[in-house]
C-alpha cells in the first residue's frame, strides 16, 4: 500500500447543484440504488454457489435472518414505536414503520378471514427489483427478495414473536403483485414454558 | 405457493410515532443500516467462497465495476451535475455528490503535490464498517470496502475517465483514517487513439 506524503488539502470549493433529495438526507440516509444492485450482486453470487433455486432461498432466508436479529435494535432504538399489543398492530409497525424506513416503500396491510395470526404485506413498488427485468435464465423457483422474509422473522424473533415469512406472490414470477405472508406462530414464551413442564 | 383467496384489507389504522428521518424520505431513499447488514453478509460469502484474501478484494472490486458501470446512470440522470472541466472537479463531485447521494457521508479531498493525477477521499466515518468492529479472524489483507473502489472505477470508465481506486488507508487495518486513492490515467480517448496510429 502506498502512502502519500506530499499532498495538500484541496480548498477549490465548487457551488454544486445538489438535487433536494440529498440536502434533506439525514445521518442515516442514503439513496437505495446502490443497496439495490449490491443486493443483485449478492443473490449472483448464490447463484453460482449454489445449483438449487431452494438452497439459494434458504440461504438468503437464513442470511436475511442474521440480519434481522441485528437490525432489531436499531429499529428500535431509532423509531421509537410502542410496544405492540397485538398481531396486526405488530405488522402495521412493520409495514408502516420499518418498510419506509429501511426500504423508502409502505406496503399495503391485509389478514386472512379465516384466522387471526396471517397477514399479507402487499408491495406495489418493490425496490430491491428496480434493476431486474426477470429471474435469471433456469432459476424460475428463485424467490429473489427472500432475504426481506429471513430479515422480518429474525427482527420478529428478538421480540418473542415466532413466525413463518414467505413470498406467496411475486411479479418476478409472473404473478399480478408481490406480497410477503407472515403467519404468526405460537408465542415462544408459551413454546419454552410449555418445554419446561 | 399458497395464494389465500379469504382475506380483508386491514383499516385499522394507527397513528405512529415515525420518526423525522422517514417523514422527510423521498422515494428513492432508505436507511442505511440494511444496507450495511447486507453487504457484511456480501463480503462473509465471498470469503467463504475464496480462500485468499487478495481474491476477495478483486472479487469486490470486479461487482463494484459491474455496478458502477450500471449506477452512473442513475447518477447523472438525478444528480443534474455538469460536465467536470477538470480531474479536480471530477473527485469533488463524487465527494460531495455521489458520496453524499449513495452513502449519506462526505469524505475531505485532497490532492498530490507532486502529481496533477492523484486524488484521495478521506472518509471520517465510513458507513460500510458500521457494524464491522475487525477484520474476520485470518483476513488481516482484506480489503473490506473494495466493492466501493469498483464502483467508482466501473462509474468513472463510463465517462470516459480510466483510474486506478485503492484503499491506500484503512481503519479497519489499524490505520488512522480510512482513505480512498484516486489515480486517473491517460484518458481514454487518447489510449484509442493511440491504438489506432
Amino acid at each position: 500500500m502506498s502512502r502519500p506524503t506530499n499532498r495538500r488539502q484541496d480548498n477549490h470549493k465548487i457551488d454544486w447543484h445538489l438535487p433536494s433529495i440529498s440536502s434533506s438526507a439525514s445521518a442515516h440516509h442514503m439513496s437505495r440504488e446502490l443497496f439495490v444492485l449490491t443486493y443483485g450482486a449478492l443473490v449472483a453470487q448464490l447463484c453460482k454457489d449454489y445449483e438449487k433455486d431452494e438452497d439459494v432461498n434458504k440461504y438468503l432466508d437464513r442470511m436475511g435472518y442474521d440480519i434481522g436479529i441485528r437490525l432489531v435494535e436499531d429499529f428500535l432504538a431509532r423509531s421509537a414505536v410502542r410496544k405492540c399489543r397485538s398481531y396486526s398492530e405488530t405488522v402495521d409497525v412493520i409495514a408502516q414503520v420499518a418498510f419506509k424506513m429501511y426500504l423508502g416503500v409502505t406496503p399495503s396491510v391485509s389478514c386472512s378471514n379465516t384466522t387471526e395470526n396471517e397477514f399479507f404485506l402487499m408491495l406495489d413498488k418493490n425496490p430491491l427489483v428496480d434493476f431486474v427485468e426477470e429471474l435469471p435464465a433456469g432459476r424460475c423457483s428463485l424467490c429473489y427478495c427472500n432475504l426481506l422474509c429471513g430479515v422480518i422473522r429474525g427482527a420478529l424473533e428478538m421480540v418473542h414473536l415466532a413466525a413463518e415469512v414467505t413470498f406467496v406472490q411475486d411479479r418476478l414470477k409472473g404473478d399480478d403483485v408481490t406480497e410477503i405472508g407472515i403467519i404468526f406462530l405460537k408465542k415462544l414464551e408459551d413454546k419454552k414454558h410449555k418445554r419446561k413442564k
